[in-house]
This record gives structure tokens, sequence and C-alpha cells, in this order.
């Protein structure tokens, strides 16, 4: 694959906007292309069958279009269809899960990491899997705690809103409970609660997963010599091209609070098809 | 269109199933066929264009079971795509929007209605044209309020939570000032919010969408003498059969709470197309 083709990133919908801002600012000189499923979101309340199905549809167009890199940037994917993506792939893929296990281990003292997430990714138990497959097990605990209201809630942009706190010391009574002192942010959506979740845990390490996929996509593609060439243009204006399945009257709004910047016309697409 | 044929309700997930109800307790001598697009869920906050194409692929399956009432159990499908399932349809199609609206009229003492509903309900402005279209302007001002996160919060069965009457009270904020001495549920997760909505506001009349659709039900297939015949044994055990897109984990513990039964056996089927 040359080093000219594009990074290709997918998510149940807006949320793995939050990874993309995170692989552009560690990958600045990638030109990306952005699939958003947003007629089918969210995937975090929906079987596995059913996610896995999504999955394969949204890696098929990724994979169409000549990517060098397919990215899960949806946890609830990442934790039951990656597998399912690598299968079909003949390109490399990263999802949210180890590199973000990884880091959890890394980022510990006490041992004790807490996991967040929508319903799907922690009754997966792919974090947990993951961290007890790298760490050893007699010094690390994991504490999952699914917290469903978070995704409407930030996408609601009521991030300071006192009725989030509450239902955050809901969510983390166990955590804190338990001395956690390390939680990945299982989820796309609350790397933007992370201000919040600082100042009801002071001091705790929060484990952002897309920061820590973009890291692991550089190390893979600089090994593979398939790192897009510096060109100082991108630096001001990234190359991503937009896709969507829908087009609702709040995506503009939400798309941008999550990348920082303005998503110019997304293309529309169908996926899907009768089974 | 024969008395036994069934009755057939659908929604974009579980919430039609609080209109079910009404409408086993209304006319317990039908069979009913239930849909629920589970795998899209929700719909209120996705394009009208994408709505419309959910909603015709919905009709199309009842109507393919020769349904003699198609119920549109989703306040979102019936605000932007009651006219799209109207034109596709030789059988009656009754919405959830101008029964509700009528009810509504008749309902207040003082003129001045609340009508809360997703985005994409409230956007679509469809209450507040249907009660202006039914009663004289000059003496009903309709105020209208989406609150995006009672679905989630109602699926969660945060019920009595606190964090949810702080949600409510912000949503409601503008309706209290307005003084509205009635406001209709223009979703049909509401309903099981009705509780803590009267402790809030005591003395608001709250209409409830699907018990008006019901009662207009009743007289439209008495007119058309389509009415089911009285069977004592569907008082004890309802007739109804479920067909949902997807089964995701916390299906029959929400399904049991909207309707007040266990959802037993839903078949599951695939909706859409490639396009």
């Amino acid at each position: 694959m040359a080093k000219e083709n594009p990074i290709g990133v997918f998510d149940s919908g807006i949320g793995g906007l939050s990874v993309l801002k995170q692989f552009i600012r560690f990958l600045p000189y990638e030109k990306y292309i952005y699939l958003g499923d947003t007629a089918r979101v969210p995937y975090g309340n929906k079987s596995e069958e059913t996610v896995k199905e999504y999955s394969r549809e949204c890696a098929d167009f990724l994979l169409s279009r000549d990517v060098k890199l397919v990215v899960v940037a949806c946890n609830t994917a990442s934790s039951v269809a990656l597998e399912t993506v690598k299968e079909m792939s003949d390109v490399p893929v990263i999802g949210m899960i180890v590199p973000a296990a990884a880091a959890a281990i890394r980022g510990t003292l006490n041992g004790n990491i807490g996991v967040i997430g929508t319903r799907a990714t922690i009754n997966s138990n792919a974090y947990e899997k993951a961290i007890l497959n790298l760490a050893d097990s007699a010094q690390i605990k994991v504490y999952s705690q699914s917290c469903p209201l978070f995704v409407p809630i930030v996408e609601e942009g009521w991030i300071r809103h006192p009725a989030t706190r509450l239902i955050a010391e809901e969510y983390l009574a166990t955590l804190r409970e338990k001395l956690v002192d390390t939680i990945v942010l299982g989820c796309t959506h609350y790397p933007l609660l992370s201000q919040l979740l600082t100042e009801m845990m002071p001091g705790i390490s929060l484990i952002d997963s897309g920061e820590h996929a973009a890291v692991n996509a550089i190390r893979l593609l600089g090994e593979r010599g398939e790192l897009g060439e510096e060109r100082e243009e991108y630096i001001m204006t990234p190359d991503v091209e937009f896709f969507v399945t829908d087009v609702p009257s709040t995506f503009f709004e939400v798309a941008q609070r999550f990348l920082g910047f303005t998503v110019d016309k997304p293309h529309k697409i169908s996926l899907g098809k009768k089974s």
C-alpha cells in the first residue's frame, strides 16, 4: 500500500471524530476518510450480531476506497467486531481496546483500573480481557461500569450541567469505592467529560482510547514504511473527506464540538442491504 | 378487510409498546402485530428523509401481513412520515399527532398548551400545526420543548432519580413560565414519567398520545364494521405477535416496563435495502 493512500476511520456516528482529532494531532501528514453511520447510530445499545453486521458494512466501504489502515473508532465495534473487520481486511486494522488497555496498565500505580463505556462495550468484557491478557492478574484488578446516559448527555452538550454531575456520581460510586487510580474512557464521547471526571476524582489518570490508538498507528505505519510524507500545508488544513449515512439537524454543531473544526459538506451514502 | 385481520403497530423501537398497551386496554378483542425497528432505533435524532425511508419499510412489512389498520406508534414517524405511510397504504392509518392534538384542545382551560417530544418531533412543528389547525388560534397558544434526554433516561429506568428531576426542571422551565395547564406527551417514552411530571406541576393535564390514538381507532374501526368480535379469552391473554430488527441485551426488561407483561419470543427480521 502506498504512503499517500488515506487512513480510513469509521464510527457509529460522530463520536469517532474525537478519535480522528487525536489522529490528526499525532499524524498530521495523512489523508483521512471518515465514515459515520449516523442513520443507525448508536451501536452501544444493540446486539453483538447487529454491531458485527454494521461494522462489516462500514469497513467494506472504507476498503473499497483503498485505505492503507482501517481505524475502528468506536469502542462498541472494537469490542465485539474487531476480529470481523480484521478477517475481511488486507490492510492493518486498529481498534480502540488494546492500545488503551496497555496505556491503563502503564498508568496505574495501585493496580486498580476502572473501565467505563456503553452497555455493549462493558457487557463484552473486551477491556477487562485485554488488560488481564497483557498484565499479571495478581497485580491488576479491573472494575467495569456501563454509563449509558453519558452519550446522550454529551450529544446534548450538557457537559457542565448539575444533572450530569449527579449522574456521574452514581456511575462512579463503585469505582471510587474500589480506589481505582486510572479510568479507561471506553467510549469516544467520554473525553468530552474529562474535566468533570477529573474534578470529581482529583488525581485520577484518564485514558483516552483515541489518543493511544493514534500513537499505535504511528508505530505501525512507520514500521511498514507507510507514513505520509511531511507536507506543511496539512498542518493548517487537515485533509479529511467525510461520509455519513444521515445528516440530522444537530450534525454540524455536534461534529464541531467533537472535532474542534467544522465538518464541511459531508457526503451522504447508504449502507446495508436486504437479507 | 375482515374483522379478524390484525391491527399492525410499528415504532422505532420499544417505545411503541406504551401505545400497544393502550390499544390492548381499549380494544382487547383484537389480534396485534407489533414491529419495533430496534436495529436502527432511535428515529428522534435522525433526519426527516431517513425517518421517512425507515417508516416506509416498517409499514411495508405490516401491510404484507394483511393488517386492517396501521398504527404509527412513534411520534417522530407520525410527525414527519404519516403522509408517506398513508400514500402507500390501502387500509386506514392512525398516527399519534391528531388525536392527541384534539385531546389537548379539549383538555386546556386557559388555552396554554405545552408539547414535549424528541428533537425531530418538535422541529417538525407537527403538534403545533395540528393544534392550530383544529382550534381557534386566538384562543390557543402552543409552547413546544424538545426533551432529548428523556428517552435514554426512561430506557435506563431512572424514573425517580434526582438527576431526572433536575433535567426535567430545565426542560419544563419555559412551559411553567408560560403557565401551560396541559402538556402533550409527544413521545411514547414519556408516559413513564407521568408521575414525576405531575408532582413537579401539580394540576397539570397530561395527554398520552397512545391513549387517544386507541380511542380514535375504536371509532374508526367501528364505523367501518371492522372491530374484532368479543372473545373472552383475549381479556386474560392478549394476542400479539412481536417482530423486531434486533434483540439487544436489555430488550426484555425494558419491554416489560413499557408493556406491563412479558414479550415472548420476538421474531427477528431484517428491514432496509441498498440504495
